[in-house]
């Protein structure tokens, strides 16, 4: 095994340090006998390795939704989309992530941009999507045959390997946010995809106003008798902005009432779960949405994992670690595993926040931990 | 312990059959030291004990809506409700089953009727319980002081343990259902009962159209991040009849449009669930909502367990084990364990069935089984 | 309905107490029209359906061994085993139950009794069952063709619907016990039988000193990585003695040296589990074995179902509600639901005590509840 | 956000290909525009993130006893054992990841090795850890004041978050393999660490043959009473190589029978286990012991995730994708993810293989597909 021509990619350095060996000749040749061996030991590797707590590489940013969508305007008119290329998608890159399409460690958040009349061509995948419209309408998704309509404030989850396409029937071109576990997949090299059929049926491009899966799934409590069975990701495809809405409304409504419900004072957030199972849409991925009343503020909070946040209305203040934000309708930002978050509404309105992150991951490893600090 | 002065209650009789002893002076002397001692062969039980498939001791049987309307409205006149007696409820009492208020060996079925401004007391109970009303309105259940409506069509589960009163707000009297898992309880022997207060304070008796728990898990695959835990039983304390009959009809209309959707041709169905889990509502009963299309019918099916029956709305036939009785709105009939069920629609129009069942239990064992004859 | 020839089972009357109804001539008419119409009020019934906690029907009772092993083996000199009776087996019937064959309203606990050379035929059902042996050693139980033998402390549980049979290899009559949940398939009428073969090959009337299922199963925190599927009751087929007798030294020993382990000081207890998901054996009946201290005593508690018990080794003296009884090997008793139980052991020794409870079924329907009184 | 002074790291080139936009200065343009906005197009990056099958950036290798062991040695020699470095462990550094010491994309590997007398300071971390034996014996891991003796073919599961410290009682040097989830925790940043006491008092520096645990846990399908709920990780600290040969050499003797137990024919395996829910010893980390009958041979398998073996015992052939080495006792090899495997043993004798996965991972965020090839 110590045949390979290829010089060894293992480069070692005595540090110095508490518990660290002495930087003597005999040091020096047992390192250089381990380059050879490809062997590291722990001892040089464990402040990067084992923290205190997570210290994660990636950083707090922020992306303007007017610079976003200004970029996917412009690719709009120049770049194709079709085969080979799959979809017109600009992904956020934290800048601490190496120029990677990473907006955290785990999470994948991009701009999708379709013309009016153009294709996104059908495939699959085992990562796990959404989609999160926060403007526009007229683009069609279609699942495994069924087509779904987006509109501003909806959400459409996209359990993995599930066959997919887009289709915009409307007059105007639309953009909206794609959100995916490719890091995470990426990492733990656990990822199939595949090319689906190269055009859609007429039936499947559709003008129906509630899909299929609404149809079946839309109904609170209701489940079909035919359909009993619990399934690892949500068939429901639609998570409608008028539902969403009128949970927060309601969550603040009943505060005032002196009823229980909000987060904390001040805070509605709703989940977007599996009606299968109550558990979270997507095995990977939590998605929510958040408002604060006007004049209020969430908690201090941190959590194992990361978060990608898009502010959906309204505007006021975000802090993340140490960057604070004055943020407005679009705007994206991530929060690193462990920095802690909190977000404030102006005096003129509610700040509703999108959120999602990876923290069911952590939940079914047994590893999450949430801190509220304030 | 032979000492007991009270004789013993065990009888033994020689048997002929298969495998039986000779009836012997012997045999007689030994069944007479096992009526002594307390025991009881089992070569002379097991055709009862173990049969090949379940037999009932229940037998079908059907309750005329109108009869048992009259009766109750008779109650309302001079039967008092109070600490005590509870609730003037009346249960339905399976003619095979010995005369006790059992619909069925696991379930209990009553009509409960509250004349204008009455009070059912305040109590609470480990068994389950929920409520279906076949007609009226008017009256209020409070369940840990959220004050819920009932009007037609509408399900209202109790999960055990629970804080619940009713309060008829209206002027005239109104009847509906109730389900419980009496039976089950009583001869399993885990039953806790409590009574609560007196008097629900004035704010409890309240007319909101909305009740707590709707307007925080009354959102089709919402729920709030406040409350993220899994509930063995459903939090949602109304399943209100826009949206079962909604769901319903989008199951017919996918059927018409060539999607998968119901049960079996022409049978629409909704099970209620636990927004939590996304299993049935409450641990013990499985309530579900059917609607046979105009004209149409079930399959032939048999399943471990036994089901109470109410016509919701529509008329049509109904065939259980060796009876068929057709029906009309609000008529009650129970289907014994393994007993085959079916239904047909009349021509006139639809038939919705309410059913709730045992069903829960034996999955929760492995034991349940379903058999689809026809 | 009421067409029915046969008079109605339904009886009332008026019963005086806080709540109930006048009794009137208007009382009287109502309640023959509820006899009429199947139909019969919660008023009359609740004292008894709805106790503030259970309130068994079943009594404390014991057992003596001599006593049932005299009448077993007279049994075995007059009673045949065959198809049609199945078992030489004789059931622990309830003082308080009508003489039905059920230890508890749950349980069933039965002594069964193989003469040298005898066959118990094969047949399978969906009651699960196991077998404790108190004593002897010989027959072999053949589980879907695996041969089990038993000796002295083995616990061999038996799944619902696997094919068993027995066979007496040795030269003297053996007795054991079996406890089954007959009678909680009876009440809730879920049960299913079948007859196997008339005979089994003699590969199957084996003298392997471990069944194949203790060379698969048998192996602590390991399993056969070509069954890695969660299974509902347990594959392993024998839990033997030495195992179960050096896991209660064990803890006793820890206890000795300051370690935790022990239920309550001087109360060491294991519990059969099932090695693919570490729950309970059968998905219906707990089954533990508990050793007391010489001159120690278990704390006094009660719980939501019953408990049958042997007394495996040892004396002492054990305490059911309010009945106390000196026991000694082979004595069975009964602890009905919600009773307290306690025990002692006498000074010259340690009380082994076998039990079996209905536990799981009120686990897996979220309603157990146990107090510890002292 | 575009006025952060450092460069961004994001480049971006033209790439040729079907559904690539053309290289024109409008393109170029638009890539300048997502350089300096931190953006990435998906098109430029599909081929690499969205591969129609894991392609693993990690590469089968293999390691040589003799050569870790060697230079071990020589560590033991010069380098200390204390606070700060914690441990003398060095990791298996996989060719194609870049220096670091990661085995695999998620898995960690590495030699302990501790001298006479040594002591391995106390600390804890969320990552999950599992010593594995292959030779020696004489030191004492010591899990919250339990000390578990190591001893050839010892596999000591150590949970997440528990306090752990290593005594070496023997008079000799003593090597071990440490195997843990760091890559895994490092990518998705969930990780938290701390140090314990400075020393052990005497009585956690034991000489005691079996370890609490073991008391506790270590009986086939029995646990304590005291301790019934299910935990995320095994409570038991040891699996002895007695246990783990016997159960091996039992499903061998099962297959020489003509009975079901084996893997495919020739190759038994165990998997070690968490007996609170019979699942994987590990959230993260699959454990097993595979014995290749002398001339036999394992199928052709892949799976999602990655694996680390070790050579127990016997000599034979692996071979990983593209690669084939003859392996003997000690040697460490990868398999990357998706990469065929299989393994012949010699004529000689029997082929014991060590192996660990991340497949928990995938199983419990239902991403995991297993082929077999062959």
């Amino acid at each position: 095994m110590t045949t390979d021509l290829t010089p060894s990619p293992v480069r070692l350095h005595a540090v110095a340090g508490k518990g660290q060996p002495e930087p003597t000749p005999e040091l020096e040749q047992l390192y250089r006998g381990f380059e050879q061996e490809l062997l590291v030991p722990l001892w040089t590797q464990i402040g990067d390795l084992m923290p205190r707590q997570p210290q994660s590489k990636a950083v707090p940013h922020l992306w303007r939704w007017d610079r976003l969508k200004a970029l996917a305007a412009q690719a709009g008119a120049i770049v194709p989309v079709g085969r080979g290329g799959e979809r017109r998608a600009i992904a956020l890159a934290n800048p601490a992530l190496g120029g990677r399409p990473f907006a955290t460690p785990t999470l994948w958040a991009a701009i999708q941009y379709l013309m009016p009349g153009e294709d996104a061509p059908e495939h699959r995948h085992t990562q796990h999507a959404f989609r999160f419209v926060v403007e526009g309408e007229g683009v069609w998704t279609v699942v495994n045959g069924d087509a779904v309509r987006m509109s501003r404030g909806d959400f459409l989850p996209q359990a993995g390997w599930n066959w997919h396409a887009h289709h915009n029937a409307a007059t105007e071109p639309m953009a909206w946010i794609d959100g995916l576990d490719i890091p995470f997949s990426y990492y733990t090299e656990s990822q199939f995809f595949e090319v689906g059929r190269e055009k859609l049926p007429p039936a499947e491009r559709t003008t129906a106003e509630r899909s299929y899966s609404e149809r079946l799934w839309g109904h609170p409590g209701l489940r079909p008798v035919s359909m009993v069975q619990a399934q690892p990701a949500t068939p429901l495809l639609a998570y409608r902005w008028v539902d969403t809405d009128r949970a927060l409304a309601d969550q603040l409504a009943l505060e005032d009432e002196g009823q229980a419900g909000t987060l904390s004072p001040g805070h509605a957030a709703v989940r977007f779960t599996n009606p299968t199972t109550g558990a979270d849409v997507l095995p990977t991925m939590r998605t929510e949405m958040h408002r604060v009343r006007a004049g209020g503020a969430t908690r201090v909070q941190r959590e194992v994992g990361s978060s990608v946040f898009q502010v959906f209305d309204g505007s006021g203040t975000v802090t993340v670690g140490e960057r604070t934000w004055q943020v407005a309708r679009g705007d994206l930002f991530v929060v690193p595993s462990w920095q802690p978050f909190s977000a404030q509404a102006s005096a003129a309105g509610a700040l509703d926040l999108f959120r999602f992150s990876d923290a069911p991951i952590f939940e079914a490893l047994h590893s999450h931990r949430v801190q509220v600090t304030v």
